[in-house]
């Protein structure tokens, strides 16, 4: 019987002894890559936090302590060991566990999360939350040295410092975010790694203190001083120090004894707490170990090799938008890719290589990415930032105020919109249409395959203005991709095919099933118009405006929330202009949708070819509403 | 004649003598106080930086060399030497010069800015297209230690000090934001301004060290890592430093010469440089430098006295809210009061001083406010988060992720919602319902009148989910105050009259104009049926339906942009329930709107009785739409 086998609960490990603590990790690491080889998932993160949890587990007493993960991607070990090992194969499916932390599955699960440095701020809180009520609980926030980059992050320190509540931050430095870290505070975090020699100098500086002959009062004061600055020369996380924490570090973190013993040692100070914790992405995985960007997420993969399953599949919007984006950058040397640790995920590596000039990588700091490109926009340059649709939420107020108040040039390549699929509720981009719509100057697109996707790219570096699009995770339609690539005009879209009984606009990846639904409605007699409406902002409301009045009848698709979604544009369009129509929105209700993947949540919500007909053939029968 | 009526233009500066240029500030600091305390205005920060814009002036080339300020509040005296001293009465005033940046108005003015924090993120995208362009010149952003705290500007930071392009940050210490500041990062300065003596002890150090004997390699090499620690002995910037900027001052910010001479300095240094200087909110006018918070922005005001020309005008809505949370809080131990910074604007002073301990000014953080809000709630607070409308917006992901996504009990207190005035685009709250409406879980409220606040408040501190109220800024319209405060049943809305012709739907301040509307209506034989919706979210499905499908004919009527507001929340409950009704939407449309008064903007966009009658009437006599 393995020792995990044992293990239901965290209080379980308090009978183990470290000898046993380090069989378990490796026990749990094979759990981990056997599963993710099968369901893919957060593959590196996890593997470099499995002595870390299990110190933390073991020196803690979860859940009566508070273990705060920062985004939430590195806690596979933390699930196994938290009562979830028997159900941990369903890992990412739609109904099994998911791969961040649910308050819903644990109650050692703090918060539901799955955006970066969030931890602090979250920790600070329940750590007051604890003051105020007068338990003695300790509060943990397990935070990543890429995420310490986000502002968030910054404005947590800053007040926790400010505060000097009890409070424990493990800095989990893997000199990662997803790529290799950037930004100074990495530089920083990089001197601190290599200066473990620091506090052996400790001894000869004493020393040498004590030969100093004694001449008089001003020297006393000036020794003083030194002895002051001796600060700065023994404990290197000055940085820290400097913001009210004391800094413990930088030691092992894949040793769990060491990790306890600090972790001891820095209950017994007062006030906030830094322990800088080195761990490797990926660590006991060969393959990962040496890519751990492309295991950061991963697909099902072979064990042996770390070679990844792929079907054959058409290329992804992705690849699409990175390929055009370095065709469309040959000719106009304004072009600048920006990504916030996303690089790969955004496909602007690709472009990095062919342009590392025109490249940035600001780190997890999505604000600022969107508020350097509004200086490099009024600049003179053509900045285009590829974030995904759930994370460029934060930078809402910066495209608001810094982009579209200025009305500059910057163009919003906004990967992931929609459903994502695995990842589930975080991750999902389906508030886009609602918080960019509302904005004056904004033109928002969305490509109904990878194709449009193209022209689109093209029409949008080409724009004077803001100008938004996005498109989904994963594979395009497969369509053929054209080699010229053409402007499309503003504000237009496109019939596709018209019929007289009803108009289906569809707006994005739900343009090919409009188009299906109205071949089999084609079948029941009925002939429907079918809109690619292309753009969300502003909308073509000539050619929208036509086709209502003509047929009577509309349905409108798209994949988003239905709140402030496009079927809510169209709605206002005809208030406005004083069409009477029947109208049906088919989009995502008022919920948090959960994981699982994308074809099975689609049909959930009726984003399919199948829906829209019953949705259609249902309005156009009951002819004039009730 | 005075100097400053022969600057027309920044190149004037350059022929005065440093005398000159201290006799110009007394001159531009009389006509500040001058046109302020008719206009009111952001009047001590504007003081407080008269010789540091002439200082920045006369060494730099502008509009050549790009002067970014940080908020842009404090830009009146460099509106006054920028060709604009003409016209500067007309601050404020619908259609006279802005209270902040304006591109439109002027090519010295680099960004439209209002909000804080983003001038490095602007002032290093400007830099690195700069370098691109090949271009020399520089590039000056102006930050204040309040906006240093902000998560932006550290994000900024740490990028430029990893790229270490050519650029000048000057840190505008004057120990406020608009309060006196919080944060460990404002401790730190507070430590750098009390330390001027540190230069002198330079040399001290050197004669010690020149006195120690030698006695070998080890000890060599110890006293090299010695004078290494000396860097933090002498500069104590090295927080900076370590973030990869050349740290210089701290200097006095009302000294012309001594900051031109730093200027100098700092532009033979290259890569990212910070520029420490000291400056005294509401210099030069005592009653501002002795209340520097009350002067922050200010109403008309006696120059001879500082006291406010106040109308006697009904409370606040603030005041309102600020009184009824202290009354809560007297049953309720579990009620937390959170601001970023801005404890007086949001009438949180008060309830600061009945429960210090309750308390938290987190700084200019708005992220993190909603963020240690959540970790509070975990910890079974009941937080309370008073944000403005406009700047809620840069924590839009925070009430996503970190609030709506765990359900979490936190109220949003969203004060200077809706049209703000005298501020204009960047301060009204024209978003909010936007941005707020497609967030799963979340409750959004308006109150029709000071009174329903108070009842919203406390149905807000007694819901168990994340729930907004959002008010406007300014006084109530004066209605009693109920002493005893009930709960108001959970997307509610109420009848405020019945009539069989038309519906008025209202929310927030629009209501007491949509009855108004009514009764008009009454004198042309309409009779109308107003509803004070009182929810934008959940709506109160029953009760609109009801009487939309009674009078076929609705008016919807809100103080928000058209797109994804309220009136677009009624289209969408029609169409999803399928009733048919002639509506007409009252909003404001898509633009960023201007400033001028509240009453002047209310009118031009239709927000008033009249307008609410005016479309009423023709569309109830235009019977069915074309």
């Amino acid at each position: 019987m393995s020792i995990l086998e044992k293990i239901d609960d965290p209080k379980e490990l308090k009978k183990l002894k470290y000898g046993e603590l380090d069989i378990l990790a490796q026990e749990i690491r094979d759990v981990i890559i056997e599963t993710v080889s099968k369901t893919g998932g957060h593959l590196a993160p996890s593997l470099g936090t499995v002595e870390l949890t299990l110190a933390l587990h073991y020196f803690y007493d979860s859940p009566r302590d508070k273990i705060i993960w920062d985004v939430g991607h590195q806690t596979y070990a933390h699930k196994i060991i938290t009562g979830r090992r028997d159900r941990f194969h369903t890992l990412r499916q739609f109904g099994g566990v998911s791969g961040f932390p649910k308050r819903s599955e644990s109650p050692h699960d703090i918060a539901d999360t799955g955006h970066t440095s969030t931890s602090i701020s979250t920790a600070l809180g329940m750590a007051q939350a604890r003051d105020f009520r007068g338990s003695g609980e300790s509060i943990i926030a397990v935070i990543g040295d890429g995420a310490l980059t986000g502002g968030l992050a910054f404005e947590a320190l800053n007040h926790a410092g400010h505060l000097g509540t009890n409070l424990t931050v493990v800095l989990n430095d893997n000199e990662m975010s997803i790529s290799p870290n950037v930004g100074a505070l990495s530089k920083y975090l990089s001197r601190l790694r290599v200066d473990p020699t620091l506090h052996k100098v400790k001894d000869d500086v004493e020393f040498v203190l004590a030969k100093l002959p004694a001449i008089g009062d001003k020297v006393v004061r000036t020794i003083e001083r030194l002895k002051d600055s001796l600060k700065y020369f023994m404990m290197s996380g000055i940085l820290f120090e400097e913001l009210g924490f004391t800094y413990l570090g930088p030691i092992d973190g894949h040793n769990i004894q060491h990790i306890c013993e600090t972790l001891r040692s820095a209950e017994q100070v007062k006030g906030p707490k830094l322990i800088h914790v080195i761990t490797t992405k990926g660590k006991g995985y060969a393959p990962a170990e040496e890519h751990p960007d492309t295991f950061h997420g991963t697909g099902p993969f072979v064990i042996e090799t770390g070679e990844r399953i792929k079907k054959s599949t058409p290329p992804t919007y992705t690849k699409v938008f990175s390929d055009t984006l370095i065709k469309l950058a040959a000719d106009n040397s304004k072009i600048i890719g920006i990504t916030a640790a996303m690089p790969s995920g955004t496909g602007l590596d690709k472009f990095a290589n062919h342009y590392p000039e025109r490249f940035y990588d600001v780190g997890i700091a999505e604000q600022h990415a969107v508020t350097f490109a509004a200086g490099l926009a009024l600049g003179g340059m053509k900045p285009v930032v590829a974030i995904y649709a759930t994370f460029l939420q934060r930078a809402y107020d910066q495209i608001v105020h810094d982009i579209c108040m200025c009305n500059l040039p910057v163009v919003f390549a906004i990967d992931r919109a929609g459903i994502v699929g695995d990842d589930g509720e975080t991750h999902h981009g389906l508030f886009d249409f609602s918080y960019l719509r509302g904005i004056p100057n904004m033109v928002v697109m969305a490509p109904a395959d990878e194709n449009e996707l193209q022209h689109m790219l093209k029409t949008a570096i080409n724009h004077s203005g803001p100008i938004a699009l996005r498109y989904p995770r994963g594979s395009g339609f497969g369509v053929h991709l054209d080699q010229n690539l053409h402007q499309i005009p503003l504000g237009k879209g496109r019939v596709l095919r018209t019929g007289q009984d009803i108009t289906i606009l569809a707006i994005g990846n739900m343009v090919q099933a409009a188009a299906t639904a109205a071949t089999q409605l084609t079948n029941l007699g009925i002939t429907a118009t079918v809109i690619d409406a292309r753009f969300l902002k502003p909308l073509d409301e000539e050619l929208i405006l036509h086709w209502v009045e003509k047929t009577g009848h509309v349905v409108v698709v798209e994949e988003h929330v239905k709140s402030c979604g496009f079927g809510s544009a169209v709605l206002e369009l005809l208030a406005e202009k004083e069409i009477e129509a029947k109208v049906k929105l088919i989009a995502i209700p008022d919920v948090f949708v959960k994981h699982g993947k994308q074809e099975i949540l689609r049909d959930k919500f009726g984003l399919n070819a199948e829906n829209i007909k019953d949705t259609a053939l249902q309005l156009f029968r009951n002819g004039a509403f009730v």
